[in-house]
């Protein structure tokens, strides 16, 4: 099967950790970088590929992945070979998409809810349930240690190791120990080092 | 492979779509009932299982796996050779990721801020976007049908139509021929009727 997958990106967003998977994956793959601050993003061009406007998003053969957690799950299935995500039969398998669906589905809603300086709702009803709760249960998860499910490093590791780095950069994320070192250890793994060198790179006026 | 799984379940809930797809496998489980009300969901038992306090969730061995998201993609695997999930190498596998994805991500925050009657934020750095991008990207992709991914039926037609179902009847989703007609699709599949009577009776008195 051809593995090649055209990646639309956009340096320093949401887009860097599929950056660093793709890096860390060793895949074949053909940037695409948009600018964001120009708007190119909501151009019919690319509102053809996704209509959300958004980055990352991958396209292989006719298929388009868009979704962050989408865009992860399914790199790692298709460079399953590379180690990052357990098999459908792996007893990791159940906790690997739990950690990697509660990034999109509590994470990001509590973190967005906190830079907009309001409440969560009522924690029923509400999708996520808390800001507190969310890092309380985030925090006594990563106290297993050293990754994410424990012993072994996986995709969800580069999801959650760029998306802490840069939250906590905003304060949007507890200035606990156990989450700074989390993302200390993550961002010391050398591709990740390497990956974010080139995100950077990639931001820098010389690359545009 | 022993696929019995315990499933925490509370009657009419977000947990209701995960009993439709148990249902829709013809899956070995026994069911956990939790009562919200009585707040058994807070109770030290159950945080043991998800300290989120939320429901679904499932327990497969040993391993535990919550997120409404992560818990069907996971059955529906666990359950392959039902034919509700496309298999890894399947051309549908990647789309079937990304609309799970977005209902995690981009459906359910859109739904809360508007129960909440609050904006999404600037669409730049909001997680979803904005609550009218979501539901006219939603509309335009099941606009091709009859389902979700098209000629398919999938576990991302369960979960879209018991959301949808529910989100309409509250007035959260906009009143479209485009998703009544979807929603009465999937309701109409004789197994997730009768997976709404199953939940239903769970629900009334007698059944407690």
């Amino acid at each position: 099967m051809n593995r090649h997958v055209t990646f639309f990106y956009a340096p320093q967003t949401r887009a860097s950790g599929t950056l660093a998977l793709l890096e860390a994956l060793q895949a074949d793959y053909t940037i695409h970088t948009l600018d964001l601050k120009a708007g190119t993003q909501r151009e019919p061009a690319y509102l053809a590929i996704n209509p959300m406007g958004k980055v990352p998003a991958i396209r292989h053969g006719n298929a388009v992945v868009t979704e962050q957690v989408a865009v992860m799950l399914y790199l790692a299935d298709l460079y399953a070979d590379r180690g990052l995500a357990p098999a459908l039969d792996d007893a990791l398998r159940g906790p690997y998409l739990r950690w990697m669906a509660f990034y999109g589905s509590c994470f990001e809603p509590a973190v967005m809810d906190r830079s907009m300086k309001r409440d969560a709702g009522d924690p029923t009803s509400s999708g996520y349930g808390g800001y507190d709760n969310v890092m309380d249960t985030l925090a006594a998860q990563l106290a297993t240690g050293p990754w994410l499910l424990g012993e072994r490093f996986t995709a969800a590791d580069v999801l959650w190791g760029t998306a802490l780095k840069w939250t906590m950069q905003f304060g949007l994320v507890p200035d606990r120990p156990v989450f700074r070192d989390y993302v200390d250890r993550v961002a010391a793994v050398p591709v990740i080092q390497r990956a974010a060198e080139l995100d950077t790179s990639y931001a820098s006026p010389q690359a545009a």
